[in-house]
């Protein structure tokens, strides 16, 4: 079967996010270094992080209380005076950072919608996804758009029936094995896997095995070769 | 033309919603009656939330990361140890709050699911507002689920497209005039005004002149009799 639809990821499949939260981090541990080591500080946060996700699903809004929730932590309560400030003002910050779209991006996504319907899947805050979207110019390119709380098989699977041709006419492509790749599999989509510099350990997994719907690709501009390649057989 | 899609806002018209963020409100001005008289610390609260919609949007998240933000202005960034442990609890609470409908509700869904396609057109929290339609037990029930950032005639023009036959043959219900009735008449729907209890200052509107497709209605209950009388003449 053809081939019609291409679902995107958006964070840091089409543009930079996870070394946002890492700066983010990074600024987190600093604050807090007169209290403990960096690494205990790390562990605390990604725990936290962890555990609220059920409360608070993806995002930068979930993120910052998940910072600040840790900082009332690691310093029983009673916090030094700038540090929730601090914490407040670098969730703002990157509600409102620049959005840098990855090398290649615009010109193969340009290229895939002269031929292909494009629906971006992501995950995160309503509002702020819609904003990145808008300020990445990439706007027009897609013919759908969906910001989920979860992606699983039956995201892909309703993804591509609203937005496409179904899942078995559809390829997705994200920087995630977990959430981008695994489940559109399963749903009887194409996936590409296209790594990001750095993964949050979250979204971690291991690749398929035997799965000639998988391919492992190392930046977006592999994506239409290796769609015309499929097409071709 | 026939009507052939009912969307339904869900917070206040559903289910209760306004009333938790009240007792919230409460809570938040109890944490800090010893700095500042009530109405000082709920003035400022609503102008931070107002000034904050643009970067959180609507949802809980954004309304914690609010209080949070109160707290440290109204206390000079000294807050006592135990405030903003407080108000991340109270948020906590709101995320995992019992969902509790509106009289009628189920009764009137249940009728009007056997004759219209129901869609629910709602703004918050992603995540939040996917858990109160599970809890609800109405999620069977709709048809189509839209959870969107903001509610302007194009998100009604775009949600009765994409799960009805166009906003001419629909008609959208729902407790804000600002949010659910203005935009969807401007889309060319039929509209219904439930007023609840309260109402949040932000989603405050006058109803609209002249205008037949519009009705002010005082129960859920009311608005299968109203749709039946559009559909007679």
């Amino acid at each position: 079967m053809p081939i019609t639809t291409i679902g995107l990821d958006a964070d840091d499949t089409l543009w930079h996010n996870e070394t946002i939260f890492r700066l983010t981090h990074d600024r987190f541990a600093d604050l807090l270094s007169e209290h403990h080591d960096r690494d205990r500080i790390e562990d605390r946060l990604a725990a936290t992080e962890q555990r609220n996700l059920r409360l608070y699903g993806y995002g930068v809004k979930g993120f910052t209380l998940s910072m600040i929730e840790t900082a009332m932590e690691l310093t029983d309560g009673e916090p030094p005076p700038r540090v929730i400030s601090e914490i407040l003002a670098a969730g703002r910050e990157m509600l409102s950072h620049p959005v840098e779209t990855l090398p290649g991006v615009a010109e193969t996504l340009n290229r895939l919608s002269e031929q292909y319907r494009l629906v971006l899947i992501t995950k995160g805050d309503l509002m702020d996804q819609e904003r990145k979207l808008a300020a990445s110019g990439l706007g027009e390119l897609f013919s759908g758009v969906e910001i989920v709380s979860e992606k699983t098989a039956e995201t892909y699977d309703r993804a591509f029936r609203r937005h496409g041709t179904g899942a078995q006419q559809a390829a997705m492509v994200g920087n995630s094995m977990k959430s981008d790749v695994l489940p559109a599999l399963q749903a009887g989509a194409w996936a590409a896997h296209i790594p990001y510099a750095v993964t949050w350990a979250h979204e971690l997994a291991d690749a398929p095995d035997n799965e000639p719907r998988f391919a492992a690709l190392e930046a977006i501009a592999e994506v239409p070769p290796w769609i015309d390649l499929r097409m071709a057989r």
